[in-house]
């Protein structure tokens, strides 16, 4: 954007999504105390009527997890120059161990807060940062480590429930799910705030939360919780926008995003970012070393530590939650890329790499590691170690680079938790799919089950400009195995900028990749979403099969476009096949007579014979015939 | 469509794609006789320019396996009234062991030939229908048995190989390859006609390839070949047009559909799929029970043997490649569905469950399966044995109503086989991620290794308007463990018909997931098209990358939509990071650093010493400062 523009156009030029979804309501479930009000989505259903009986069934509203903050909330009124409401305000003065800083302690964000030209960027309501108090650790890691169950402990226990206890009592049907294959992960039928707690003590979690986020809901990620799903957003030389970038980030959580990373890297980064996590439910992560290298004009070897030093602060302070810091990417790696048919594709780590080699040193991410965990302790800013090595083709994946790599980042793991710093760790890349269970076991084994966060994999690189489906395959698959959050991927990957549409697409082909995973995985109430959704469908509930699903616009939109009227919304058929052709109304047929001759239950078991079911099979007959052969019509 | 349209209107209406594919090539590559002529696309790339030194490297041509048949040769006219060449002719006339007939078998034929209000209807040309002679099997299992190796054994064996003889010699970097997990599958480095023939005679694939329909250029389905797609078309009652199935046909094999189904359930289904057939390069799959519903008036329990039986001869005589029955679902197994979420969703099953139960028999596919593989191997109609209780929801999956019937379809294929009847399995479905090895294991312990062919499946319910990519998954796992071909799903299943974008959209989709398979499997040569893309990639020739992509036009499109002009497509940087951040670009640099520096090669080994690492590296940082740092700029 041009600097000239006034701060108020920013909100004038491009409305929010703020629209409520079809027949849900925004709910709050409450916890021991009355603020912690943790938000979910409820779909109402409309009821189910039997055909042969006339009898009216309701169907029990499905609790949906929902990241959209209160931009769906039609009861609070949206300011973006204001920000959103600081959530966390009482729960962070209640720990009393942090103190609010009279001015930021970066030096690049006083002399921006001096700069007149960037004046009409700013919001109207400045942020004043906290810092902890001196000697004082206040990471969730450290307080669950203390045997503190923290609010937002409490906070993401209710919140990863999604409401399920309700219905147990209330709906067998919907509640039958099949047994998973976890591969070690271990997810309780109800998490309790004190797993939550024992989790992140453990280190097997975290709750990325800065103290000076408290606008955030939050969340955990954790292979022993619902697999997440990360949107990057962010503006680059070339194309630059703050409106554009606060609404994609509204856009992102609105279809599930859990976390977003402001990648950015063109004009107005600091303001930009200011603007995104005022606005912004969900945990924030950046990758630091993109604004130092804006710092020095683009030149990787003048890079140095006390600008990155500063350029951290600078962060932390305005409340990004997870820093991605390349400090695995030891000097004597960057030889094992030699061979490499892609060699280095992480933006971070080619920096990293030249700056490396122009020096001859190690890199100062990793001998300052100490230093930076000093930092993150007094914020509670998450590491997200970063994978500069990952493969950036299938030939290049599981290579010596890339595991090398790995095992440095276990080893900073390590010293992460010296400092109760919370930690996940960084996967790739391009990995075809027999390769990459081999990422997690090795992951879990050097980094000590810290979650792992992975971009894909792609499983091909066949198909630029679908790399959404190429990498949601790998995603699906990997968040099985204990991938516990997944960076998304756009049909844009490799050939340019997402836009709205394609950040959507990334978010909801993510969103069936993680939702696919702890399906597999067997998470307890996963299922009940798909089961809810399919007996709308067999029931031929139209809108709450569209309701229920991950975007109800579109399924809706497309089942117009061959039957657009009202009327077809109720038919007991659909365009694919015609009312003739219609398999589901059949079988309601069949069903529908089975139950009009009281046919035994239980007839699916194997150990009933031939003749018990072939008298069950007369009676169909019978009833068949009696009833004409045709319910319906 | 109107009944009186004329013929001639259905060119007119919609042209046909047959452009070519950008910088390829339509070759064809010559048997062991001249009318052995295996088509390929060729994709031409541009020569690799070295910043540093200045040298220019040529690269080599990617052959790929090319599935849109003649209407992509510039030198082949196209007439749709006219259909395409008939390739086979000579190879059929050769054998000797058919004979023209003088009029169809069928009555319903006969019948439709004298109906005046079809004759607008009908192509210029009248296809003459063939049939084995009295007592002669025409199957390609029958002559692989026999040890007779068939001119399409040898097309396909060709085929399968890509060219990929050719670059073993020329190009090392793009040979380099993964060992894949292959979970039984044995593929050759080289596939011979011999190993097909072998293949063949042990039912472990077959080639679909009708004696009346001699236009198609014949392909395998085996799990010692490449993952295969087929894409359904076919109108429905609510809305049928000739021209636009036959463009659906045309440009699904464009796309890489390496068979089609006519699933046509709505007006004019028996013309429609002549001009189907005879315009078509692949084979032709469909479920004649639809067809029979139809001259039932969508009665299920009016149907009858003698009136199937009829519209089995109808549909051999005109040429299609392979029949989906449904004999596998059998009366006793109709209760074990009573308990599921959304009972049976197959249309075939629905339509035979209702006539097993309205008549309390068992289904007439069952009892005449003999029968029906009589009329099979007359015409060498391939078996898709059909999977009539396959799983509609993620609940139903796996269960005993789904393994019944396969076991059943195991059966089955023991009886075709004893007809040297080729023949595949169809299989699930909705399928959560951790069962769907099982479906693949039982398949090929039940089926004894004949070749599995599924819907997706669907790992999640929850994505209306998504399925494609919900299955994707599946498919692509599924193809990974051994199965043979993967039935696409489109973005409307559950919602609607397809469109022309649907078409493309799940083809591309399964296409990646098909080579993921491939990959995954380690398919002699199937990483060389990654490798070749991701070599482009790194070497920013831009056009290369989008051409060897599965939709190159998509590509384009997509990087142009943020940096537009020419000079951007031979730019080192893209708009995703620009230039400064350009990951690519400085692994390039330091790349051609170290080369300048004539750093040792092989350093990439383990075994060599932090010490010699340590020279190269300091080798590398004194070329670096000698170059200035900044080689591009």
């Amino acid at each position: 954007m041009k600097s000239t523009a006034s701060a108020s156009s920013i909100t004038a030029t491009r409305a929010l999504s703020t629209d409520p979804f079809p027949s849900s309501q925004k709910i709050y479930v409450t916890g021991t105390r009355p603020d912690i009000r943790v938000p979910m989505r409820e779909v109402q259903l409309s009821p189910t009527t039997h055909a042969l009986t006339g009898t009216v069934e309701q169907n029990i509203a499905v609790g949906i997890y929902d990241c959209s903050g209160p931009y769906t909330d039609p009861n609070v009124a949206i300011d973006v120059q204001k920000g959103l409401p600081s959530l966390r305000h009482s729960w962070l003065d209640e720990r009393a161990d942090t103190e609010y800083l009279i001015e930021k302690s970066s030096l690049y964000s006083q002399e921006r807060a001096r700069d007149i030209n960037s004046q009409f960027l700013r919001m109207h309501t400045a942020h004043q940062p906290r810092k902890a108090k001196t000697g004082r650790n206040v990471t969730q890691m450290h307080y669950a480590r203390q045997g503190i169950i923290t609010p937002e402990m409490e906070f993401v226990a209710i919140r990863e429930n999604m409401g399920r206890e309700q219905w147990q009592a209330q709906n067998a049907t919907l509640q039958q799910q099949h047994a998973g294959q976890s591969f070690g992960a271990n997810i309780p039928k109800i998490i309790t705030p004190e797993f939550v707690r024992d989790e992140i003590a453990r280190g097997r979690a975290i709750i990325p939360a800065n103290i000076n986020h408290p606008e955030l809901e939050p969340m955990i990620i954790g292979r022993n919780f619902l697999v997440k799903v990360n949107a990057n957003i962010g503006n680059s030389a070339l194309h630059s926008s703050i409106e554009e970038e606060v609404e994609k980030m509204v856009w992102s959580t609105r279809w599930g995003g859990d976390t977003i990373m402001d990648l950015s890297t063109g004009k107005n980064i600091h303001e930009t970012r200011e603007w995104i996590i005022r606005n912004c439910p969900v945990p924030v992560g950046t990758v630091p070393i993109y604004q130092a290298l804006e710092k020095v004009g683009g030149v990787a070897e003048d890079l140095t530590w006390a600008l990155f030093r500063d350029t951290l602060v600078e962060q932390a302070e305005q409340g990004v939650d997870y820093f991605t810091i390349h400090a695995g990417l030891r000097l004597p790696f960057i030889p094992l890329t030699a061979k490499r048919l892609t060699g280095i594709v992480s933006r971070g780590g080619s920096i990293m790499a030249k700056w490396c080699l122009a020096h001859h040193q190690e890199s100062f991410l990793y001998t300052h590691f100490a230093e930076i965990c000093e930092i993150m302790q007094a914020y509670d800013v998450s590491f997200s170690l970063g994978d500069g090595l990952r493969p950036g083709s299938i030939a290049d994946a599981n290579d010596e680079a890339q595991f090398a790599e790995l095992r440095t980042l276990g080893e900073l793991t390590k010293i992460a938790w010296q400092h109760d710093v919370q930690t996940m760790i960084e996967g790739p890349g391009h990995v075809p799919m027999h390769m990459i269970q081999e990422n997690m076991t090795e992951q879990l084994k050097h980094c000590d089950e810290a979650p792992f966060y992975t971009l894909g994999p792609l499983t091909t690189d066949i198909a630029p400009g679908y790399d959404h489906i190429t990498s949601g395959i790998g995603a699906a698959m990997i968040g099985w195995y204990g991938c516990a959050m997944l960076c998304y991927v756009t049909p844009k990957e490799h050939l340019g900028l997402p836009d709205r549409d394609d950040v959507k697409t990334g978010i909801i082909t993510y969103k069936i990749a993680a939702h696919a995973a702890d399906l597999a995985k067997g998470h307890p109430g996963a299922q009940v979403r798909d089961n809810a959704l399919s007996k709308a469908r067999f029931e031929f509930r139209w809108q709450d099969q569209f309701n229920l699903g991950l975007d109800p616009e579109t399924a809706q939109e497309f089942h117009d476009e061959t039957l657009p009227k009202d009327a077809a919304k109720t038919a007991h058929f659909c365009s694919m096949c015609g009312p003739k052709f219609c398999s589901m109304k059949i079988s309601q047929e069949i069903r529908d007579m089975a139950n009009d001759a009281e046919k035994p239950t239980g007839i699916s078991t194997q150990t009933q014979t031939e003749e018990v079911i072939h008298q069950g099979m007369q009676e169909m007959a019978d009833a068949f015939k009696k009833t004409g052969g045709e319910i319906y019509q």
